[in-house]
């Protein structure tokens, strides 16, 4: 079973809740047992597991890595200005693998799902979630 | 087939070697080709797959991490004051996927699997392992 | 099914394009929907999906992890002098899991796969790609 999610973003970087999304899928799926692989499309995004009990992880985030990698001193910025981008995506990473354990996501209470977003305001994000059940118990 | 590994930890950060019950649970599934999903419960805590030899890569880690990542500096520190560890737990990120090949882990000799430890000491850290077997060969 | 892909690395540090070795194995597995679970075998490789337009990315890439992770100051060092190979390849990791959608790769058209060499030159690099297909649509 597989389900792209659509969604827009409406900031240059940003975290994305998409957990309902991925749940629904889940249990949708009636997957006993198995994964869930979770994959952002595009070079300038990618999927990161995150507390959201508010706004306040996801802030700290995009001030992390806004430290840690600078916009405007890249090779790449020659291009198309958005070397930082690419390099926040390729470290965060676009995949994640969730377990699914007695028919729900194995994610513990404060696991969410966030696409990250480092060169928006996109109208058009893509997350694939791909589910496999285990062959056998 | 599915198995949780529980550890407690006893520092505030730290890597825990967890191998040997992953390349256990591997064996003992007998599959011949497929994968191993490794996935940590909570949002403070990750997997790195880091070598081995002796202690020293382990406590590099943790050096660099909070050189990367300092305490004490996030938004997010008002609720609970772990900011870093939520931090270093998405950069680092929950799960990897180890390939099954011949009835054994695809690890290479110096490629260990840890729990990454960021808010500790906790009594109860979980680690989901999926196996997933291919359907053909 | 699964693959084991081969390469010699000609610098220190440097990412190494795979991407059509990937496509070409997903596209041959006749797999319609499903995973490719892509591995790098080696404690100080790691994988990356990033952008392949030209080789301005691929030097950041590099850029950014030197100025991150200094060589030269590791507890590790005084093994091998790699310490900031192995935190490297730690930190960005072995494992991404790409989607199989209607029997073609889903990346999007600006990822590309990367080994990411942080050790080299190396005669022998090693990647494992596992196929996995959804039991059920």
């Amino acid at each position: 079973m597989q389900k792209i999610i659509k969604l827009s973003t409406d900031r240059k970087n940003g975290l994305y809740d998409i957990t309902s999304e991925v749940v629904s899928f889940i249990k949708s799926s009636k997957v006993q047992t198995g994964i869930a692989s979770v994959y952002a499309r595009g070079s300038t995004a990618a999927i990161m597991i995150q507390e959201n009990w508010d706004q306040s992880v996801q802030n700290d985030v995009v001030t992390l890595l806004s430290k840690m990698i600078p916009s405007g001193i890249w090779q790449h910025d020659r291009q198309d200005n958005n070397g930082d981008a690419h390099l926040k995506a390729g470290l965060v990473g676009p995949s994640e693998t969730i377990p699914i354990i007695d028919y729900s996501p194995g994610l513990s209470t404060w696991q969410n799902i966030f696409l990250c977003e480092f060169d928006g305001p996109r109208h058009h994000r893509e997350i694939v979630v791909t589910i496999i059940a285990t062959n056998h118990l």
